[in-house]
């Protein structure tokens, strides 16, 4: 499969501007291309598709690539069809995987992604990328009929991973908590992805980017780090 | 509607034993009882419904309370409709409403709670009372056909609540941010319960209990904070 994909936990770290701790990757991504299809539907707080997508424009256009908005064009399989590459934003992931099925565009895309079209993806973007949305920090705040995502990548992602705090005094459960009742349901992996981190596939190959080690739950054993340097490929063989 | 409900937020407060921080107030809700069928559904770190039904037994004992789990009787519908009164225990709230509904179970505890058999629940067995699922902070880890809850009361509530951490670098959305999302697409009131607080209503009367405010959410309009003497029971009117 001649997959092509950067996968990014958030678009914004703490300090820096939207995409900008990305922006070599997304480059790199994107080399030779002209043009991207955004994918607004995850609308974080609420906002427009149309204003989601002209902020997502504006940090394209600095980089000589022109972004239109899915929702902009009156067939938007089509337009899934014709991209030369797709970025789906964050915001809310049962939103975003409900808008993808109501518009019939999961399966372009996943025919798109084998063909070699790079997507790219932050957060929910991220999120949709795996085999469920089961491992989203999200709210229901909508239902949808399946978790089963776009599985670009036979894996779940968790986006946004955090670490516990010590310190707290939250009854809340941590996310390790959570990720291990998720594996008393489910099978597949989940990379635990933190923030400033992204996922790079090409074809069969996976690598970690970023400053931060990935946080890698398997069903069974403890939970494992892996540096950016580390060999992540097993995932791309999972189930 | 002679209902008798006690909707707490987390079983366990930060130093305090299970269920310790809400005696006074179970012990008033089960006055004149004598056993409670406990429903393990949620099953908190994925434990087994015999071992979390042992945890809740033996808090109910030290009160002269019998509590059975509902694994325990060949007919769960038949095991409500003759229990003096029910627990819904913590956990995964995805996990928890699926298996009411498999077991058939969600019409036969709003009949009963319509009989006024008094209930209590804890976090994902308070979040079950609302009208839908739709702000529980769990992770999905399992799909559950449709989100409409017990719908014991007539809005929606947000277990745990916790107020931003200023110090906080992470950029995961602030749960007003989460809730403000939610009423983008549905319209009930949310109650934000933070640790310690509980909800008691009995008929159409409801008051905040523990030593913390209620945050309230309205479709429209900001936040609103309530204390325990406050007027609460605009949220039994509502839609």
């Amino acid at each position: 499969m001649s997959r092509n994909l950067l996968l990014i936990s958030t678009s914004t770290t703490h300090g820096t501007g939207y995409l900008e701790h990305a922006e070599a990757e997304i480059k790199k991504l994107l080399e030779g291309k002209k043009s991207i299809l955004f994918i607004p539907y995850a609308r974080p707080g609420g906002i427009s598709h149309n204003d989601y997508t002209a902020k997502a424009r504006k940090a394209f256009a600095q980089w000589g690539i022109s972004l239109t908005g899915v929702q902009e064009y009156d067939d938007a399989v089509k337009a899934v069809r014709e991209a030369e590459a797709v970025f789906i934003g964050g915001g809310n992931t049962f939103v975003l995987l409900r808008q993808l099925y109501q518009n019939k565009l999961v399966e372009p895309l996943r025919e798109r992604v084998r063909q070699g079209m790079p997507y790219m993806g932050t957060s929910a973007g991220t999120n949709v990328a795996g085999k469920t949305i089961g491992t989203t920090n999200d709210m229901p705040i909508v239902h949808v009929k399946t978790f089963d995502a776009l599985q670009l990548v036979p894996f779940n992602i968790n986006p946004h991973f955090l670490d516990p705090d010590p310190s707290s005094t939250h009854m809340g459960e941590t996310r390790d908590t959570r990720i291990a009742e998720f594996h008393h349901h489910n099978r597949q992996p989940v990379v635990g992805l933190r923030e400033g981190s992204m996922l790079r596939v090409q074809g069969d190959k996976i690598q970690l980017l970023g400053p931060h080690p990935a946080r890698v739950f398997l069903q069974t054993g403890k939970p494992m780090e892996f540096k950016a340097s580390e060999d992540l490929n097993f995932l791309m063989e999972a189930y």
